[in-house]
């Protein structure tokens, strides 16, 4: 009966952010708290940690807590990440921005957690396999009995049917069935796995606090912990964590058998990932500031009348691409400041309910407001790192424009979008897309009311990829070269 | 049965916002709301909407709803901001961040709502009373009960107990009893009324949307209705709004007798009013530039090596300052960087519920993490509005040490804090203020261990307030000369 | 945006239970809550306790939660009626039926808790002031504020403006100026005061567990707690308990100047109090006996054929008077036999929330099913204690109609309700009532479709009041015969 | 964090209510919302209902609500029991107290909802199999994943991968797999379906509203719906509702083809069922005032000083076995009278959440309490069904000792419980078991304290069993004779 309605913002979301710890202590499940609110950013709809203990019997429990809204709100009062009475050894999280699953379930909330032959087993999923209807179907054939919609359970079911003579076996010949991009942690009875599909598509990367290792997907769920980050799970590999074993024996490493190049979502670098994080082996910061910097190189903003430009972000995505496009602008000579034109409201993750009464035009103005004194009169850059539907955009622009600039320039550090993703990014359908429902960027820009509008090209954003070569990306969403090959597509189990 | 404890900002915090419309429309509570959640930087603890409507008899009804939290979370599904069926014609909002009133009781949620001989009436108030003990003792002498500990509720029996021949003699003459500071609105069942203190401590203005006339603490709560800004609210001003009257004639303004210096509080553009705001005839964003730049022409660093000094904020109260100091910095011929070194959490408030067993070593690092590329080998100057326990400044400095900075400098757009508000900035107690811990600032230093710490005198700090002459504030935080007498002191009510 | 809405039964409801308890121990709140367990009969609504204590540094304090619902829902969880660390003195609680205060308000559940010049001060009140109004418009004009719509503020404002020398003669004085019906619990930071109206309406009564004193409106509050029953409050006592002297100087009595006949509400010993308590000097079950024995002697059901006659009782209310019934037919020698025909579910109060969509039909159903075996082809004597609006009535003779008796006939043990109480009853509109809404009994017994329906008369009714006088009892519902005056209505205050 | 702990009788609970309807209209969801608040005796803990419809794209979608509480406190506010905007056709519901599952798992609440190769499939199970741990062990070597510890997934399991060429093949063969006891209605696309063990242990009927077909336990559900009662579903009997028929058509009947005497649980008519609903061809009303009736004729209660003897019934449960006891009690012309001396509080169901600090001695009188008048010196025959753990059964005679009756003595309707139950009763561990705790009736008559205590025998018992033999019924928690092996226990997979 809520009659009131979400408002998002409007840039492509990924599905999941995921944590795993494996060690001792009474602070795992807590540790993994913390690790899904710093990785709250890659899904806010929902939240859950399972965490794997013995009885005072010695009977292997797993214990689940999870449910809708932010880790802080899901784990309010929740006696799962108060003082660990039940000796935890193994905990794993997730937050989820659902993609295919219909959103609406609750048994569709990570981590899933079932029992079969070799005990329980735990997983918490990040990405999109391009095979799992295709896999689903062969399951149902077999017998097999689903209890969610979500593509992640095929991969419970491979791993108990399968004929491996041991849980490691059975987890491998379960693996090398799926296609498509997967980072993925696993909780058996003794152990952490975590693994990545072959073309590296999402990150996932080894930690230390302590004496236990982590698992998780961006380094700023290790640092808000105090962990250390050891290396990334490399594309193919499997990490098994075993807690059972001397502490400098208790990781083994595997690699899939399958081989394939590696292919990073170059959307991770461009938008996704927090800038503090460092993911595919790059800080993401210093990516950003790259792509301010060529943007600038590629699509400076020159007044006619040699006014200074006033360089400002949507905050707080933007923030990094600003200073480095600023700073190139002197460089080049470009009388420009950077000012900081629209103040962010403190009081808004990437959702806010709003009443289902209000008015569409309030729509941004309850995240940004500007600043009059910094934009009157004045030539604004606005830099942003993507336009997926344009709404918040033109919105953003009308705000600008109502406190009166001289002209309003527009500059993102990514090219237009033209096609859906596959490999676990959420867009909107290919209709919506605004660089499909306009024939040019010049009918954007008219459509957007600015004085210019400047994409950059996908040799200059990937040109921006320090320390990796343009062959490293898959950019399938500006190119349509989808680098992955689409089963359930070609099967047509999906449209 | 709460076991969790709050995270909060070592930042002084006022006590409220609020706002009041009067008009017609479907939309004065919905507006009331947005205005609030403008507002909600300026208390997160509690929030209520009063509106006043008349029944189909024609009968004055007002209806209220209040709760613990954000307000986004207070009205969601709530019937007070859905379609208004009831044509509404006045509504009243209250962000509470409680000062004196104890803190856990309902019933010290405003607006406080009453009923007396003249109607309905309500009452929301952003300020603090220096003489509430003193008139509450003569008010319960007079046989007057009282149902909440709030110094508010005196301000509606002296209205109630007024010998004033009409309503409006009677809050004149109920406003003249009070001492210290306060910006006010109240509600009766036909107008809506402002008011504030002779002094002008605390912001107010009026605005205009549509036919509608809105009275809010700050102008960003305009914006976000896009309602057009007036003028302030004088200090000793009434003003009445009498939506009866055609709408040229609906305002009438009247004066306190008492007269008084103007005593801006200045820490309302230090620190606590939003950037995007006007407030006291300033832009509060061109005054905190200037803090900055003036910050650096008087407290400069300067690296010995002769490196590049970075130059960063301690997100996002103190973007704005980060900015003039650099700016600053390099018009005085010093190699200086702007960058983002600190990422803030987007899904913290002010406050964040902790898990009761969390450690206290994780703090700070709940709400930031550092860019440590950006850190790294590099002279930091950390910019900051005003330091009070410290406890926070301290994890910050070891936070960004953790990132192997060459130098951490830290200055403060403002003075050390000595000294008690009593005027609705709720600080810690003088003990545990920073400033009176340590006999100098080197010491300060000592203990934050950082490179250097400078702060901004008095006179840098009052030199930087545009438009503004010196005398026009208070700074009794700072230096301890309390503009306006404190009765209740005095009559020692209060310790 | 709550959709559904409360099936209720249709039977007069009193305005409220209440239980106060003065002593030592840690089990005063929890001792309140049981005993509202018990009174739950008293008010389904909402429900209240305020405690008081003294903190570490000696100051008197209290603490109160209340809200919506039944009492078991309003206390779970609830700190209040934990282990008890605040070593409680005095504690008090109500529970609540609104009668004219507006339901729909938080502000209106008791006990209401305000502080006044002698300290703090709480109350729980039963009964119906019939000068509210009027006492309301004075204090009005004298500059009292209101925060409820309740009668029952009145009163506290009343002791607070008093000019008594002491606080006992303030009580006194305010109690003075009460007109109507009022059994009423007060609780000051150091005793418990119970008092009552001149005509003794509704009941109040002292009992004693342990050393603690406890005054409740029914003895089955005494039962749950183990208390021994001492005594009943007389009408027009104050009765006040004093935990600071020695426990046998503890009780001080104290009687009203105005002196008045008793008046008991005839209706509490007809349906309203619980079978297991004893009031106004007898048991409450011996009665409703009784009432069943006088209705068969002046009412009997004789089949023409001879066929032996089913007594059944609407239960639980009405199960004591069809066992007095049946004896009484059997001494009369008339064939018969009790049954439990009507199933009652155990899993609905007094009220159940129905999904909006219900159907009108399912009325009575979701409260009682029939015993087929018990009622096909038998002459049914269906036993109420009385027909309000007569919905109920006609859904369960229907009902059982469809269980096929040759005849059904309706007894009820007390006379056509007639007439509004203003002494605490809430009746529907005077319109609405069944005995105003047809001209006669037997247009009543067509409408409701049995086979013959009689009711008690008065003189019936109160010659079963055993060990009572007909002149000790207020009928006004039945009678029109007000024996206290309601000077709000003559004032028109009311309509 | 819940402090509280429950109270909860002390009688044999068992596990589950169920209900399905196949049809048209807009109603079938409250139709099965009221079906399950008949049924709320079988099971307090959770409830859920599962609805079919299809999307205006013709897909076939299951939506779920399920909970823990009352029926009536899961579906407050829920849209699923709201207007049915999906054009549901079918719709099944499920009551539960748990057995043998873990009661704590959200997971575990019926009904089960699962995705196969035929399409959606949903399960809603009464009773208890005795081969479901064997059958899990073998379906976990097949690679079968669980996601509950329920054994009535192994249901779900069997039917995907049963070779079956159809599904009603599949759900044959797996139901001829099952052992134990069971009634169970299933829910695919298209079809409900309702079955029963071959040994009837379990209850479960057809019934008809309007043109819908409804399965479920007990009548009583189908009388509050207004329902047509047509006949049981016999044991062993698959019975298929095909909406997509002609009316006339729709039912279709298949016998399982394993057969096995009938073997009635007897506790559903001497304490379980509803006295208002007809199970097993008998109405349970009857039977129960049989046991009362053969009670008093092998059991009378005889006064020596020839004192009248009181018979008070354990309301509600006990109340017809009370009125058939005192009826014989005058035909044996033994001088007795039925009386009311428990009041039971309508304000509890069959559990209450007690504040952790509640002294155990509270215990029954939160549920009960004496009538004094009635017992004071008299002779009193206490009526119950059955003595489990005994603590219920002292706690009382304590309260009714108090009331100070001449001597008390204890009847029961059924022979000393000394058996666990593998069919779907709940008791405790065997030490629990009061039987088991003393060597012999008369020293648990000395435990209780009471003059005289006697039980049924078993040939009793069933010689009340009106139009049943005696070889119709399983009496394994009496006599230790279990007419169904029980597989788990043979092969230690439960102890």
């Amino acid at each position: 009966m809520n009659k009131t309605f979400k408002f998002t913002t409007d840039k492509p979301t990924c599905n999941c952010g995921i944590f795993g710890i494996s060690g001792k202590g009474n602070d795992l499940p807590i540790t993994t708290y913390f690790g899904l609110h710093a990785l709250q950013h890659r899904g806010q709809e929902a939240s859950g940690i399972t965490k794997a203990y013995k009885t005072d019997d010695n009977i292997s429990k797993f214990k689940t807590k999870k449910g809708f809204g932010l880790v802080a709100d899901v784990f309010i009062n929740s006696s799962m990440v108060e003082e660990d009475k039940d000796n935890t050894t193994i905990s794993i999280g997730h937050n989820r921005y659902s993609t295919f699953g219909s959103s609406d379930s609750r048994s569709n909330v990570q981590p899933f957690v079932v029992n079969y032959q070799d005990g329980n087993l735990a997983l918490a999923h990040n990405g999109n396999l391009t095979n799992a209807k295709f896999l689903r179907r062969e399951l149902e054939q077999e017998g097999a009995i689903f209890q969610t919609t979500s593509d992640s359970e095929v991969v419970l079911h491979l791993i108990a049917r399968s004929k491996g003579e041991n849980q490691i076996d059975k987890i491998r010949d379960a693996l090398e069935q799926l296609e498509g991009a997967f980072s993925l942690i696993l909780m058996t009875d003794e152990k952490l796995i975590g693994a990545r599909d072959i073309n590296g598509v999402r990150p996932l990367c080894l930690g230390k606090k302590g004496n236990s290792f982590i698992i998780t997907s961006e380094t700023c769920a290790l640092d808000i912990n105090r962990a250390k980050y050891i290396r990334d799970i490399e594309p193919g590999e499997i990490l098994i964590v075993d807690k059972s074993l001397p502490e400098n024996e208790q990781l083994a490493s595997y690699k899939l058998e399958k081989k394939d190049k590696i292919k990073h979502c170059v959307f991770e670098y461009v938008y996704f990932s927090r800038p503090d994080s460092q993911i595919f082996g790059s800080n993401v910061d210093k990516i950003r500031r790259k792509l301010g910097k060529n943007l600038a190189l590629n699509h400076p903003v020159i007044d006619e009348d040699g006014d200074k430009v006033i360089v400002m972000s949507v905050p707080d995505s933007s923030n990094t691409a600003a200073i480095g496009y600023q700073n190139q602008l002197e460089k080049l000579g470009i009388a420009s400041k950077l000012e900081i034109g629209l103040i962010r409201s403190h009081y808004i993750g990437r959702t806010f309910i709003l009443p289902a009464q209000t008015k569409r035009d309030i729509g941004v103005r309850i995240k940004f407001n500007t600043v009059k004194g910094v934009i009157e009169n004045r030539v604004i850059v606005l830099i942003d790192d993507s336009i997926v539907r344009g709404t918040t955009s033109k919105q953003l622009v009308n705000l600008i424009r109502e406190a009166n600039p001289k002209s309003i320039h527009v500059r993102i550090t990514s090219p237009p979008i033209y096609n859906p993703c596959y490999y676990g990014m959420d867009f909107p359908s290919k209709e919506e897309l605004i660089a499909n429902r306009f024939e040019s960027i010049e009918k954007i820009r008219e459509h957007l009311s600015v004085d210019s509008l400047e994409y950059m090209t996908e040799e200059e954003m990937l040109d921006s990829m320090i320390d990796h070569t343009p062959e490293e990306f898959c950019t399938a969403c500006f190119s349509g070269n989808y680098p992955i090959p689409i089963k359930d597509l070609e099967e047509k189990l999906i449209k």
